[in-house]
């Protein structure tokens, strides 16, 4: 999984009929403080999450065993919302 | 999946069987601006995309998860048409 | 799906009995015009496919989606063989 | 695989219910003497592994091949612990 | 599939139970004279190779398609070694 953070989203009309009602979210990935690094890429949402959050994401066939996403053509899910991270024994981050 | 740029066409008169009637589109993936990023890619197309289209693709076994692409050898799948990105509040892309 | 070009073959005496009568060929991605980019990469062929030629290829479970592949250890195939590219309006490659 | 260390820790209180339990890690790529290289990603533990190990990851699909991860959006697990390395008949890293 | 040479051996006791009795291997990628490129990664043998093979190998869950392999996490398999390669009408390695 990566840690990333939300950072937008998307509006869709024409789509695949199995997308409907799924939230695409534009995430970017972090590094362990939270500080975002690469490309941004596009994650369905299964948590409630919001731009500012960070979250983590699983990719590929994996990011179909959800509820929300099972059989769909998706490759990025939103898993878990991040509480904190710790490295090395400190906190690195810790939800506002 | 990625936020991509539809870009060219391909025409392929040697292929797989399986890969019959299905039109293979050039893609970029792009940026939240929908500013080309990276290497060009092909992708099924299964929403009536052109070129100059901002689009999702999907990728690996999740691209073989919609009607026009179940169990064929394609990896990668343009699944919806992009209207408009919002990244921190302010609107990066509106398809005009 | 990448855009690729063969560039050479391999040979294998020892190896998974499933993949005895496969041919192995070693090809590059390329960009759109058909110029080699990147490091080179082994795909099975099933187009028939010879040293020189521009052809697709997919990656992954999706490359075991042909005949030839089916339940094989290969992660990729060349599944077409490129006749043209077009892009933004012209032609970018034209098989010889 | 992936030769990894093991980093830091997250905690997650809103996740999906299917990693109740599941103890997720921070871990880093290293190069075959255990030097981290690259970003970080996060992958459940199989192994009891913990802060400062050297482990090895499987990753997608793969990564649900264990009793604890099956048919869970999870795509990187831990499933062994790295007690030595050797190259080219030197040893390059042995557990402390 | 990728050319890789292996470069080297690993050792581990605590481990996922379906990997017992499996070698597992360092491997570097390799370009087509047999040079190695990129960072180390293992893989599961199943063609009795050694320190200095040059190989191919099959990632994902094609890692899986082999005897050896089927329904353990792993998602690297060596299921060839390499006799010779030939690119563009010469040969760039030959087994010594």
């Amino acid at each position: 999984m990566l840690i990333a953070k939300v950072i937008g989203t998307t509006v869709s009309t024409i789509k695949d009929e199995k997308l409907t009602g799924r939230k695409l979210l534009i995430v970017r990935q972090t590094d362990e403080k939270g500080d975002p690094i690469g490309k941004p890429f596009v994650a369905v949402d299964t948590v409630n999450a919001g731009v500012g959050d960070l979250v983590l994401t699983a990719h590929g066939s994996s990011a179909r065993q959800t509820t929300l996403t099972d059989q769909r053509p998706v490759d990025a899910v939103i898993m878990a919302m991040i509480d904190s991270l710790e490295v090395d024994g400190e906190i690195t981050f810790q939800k506002g």
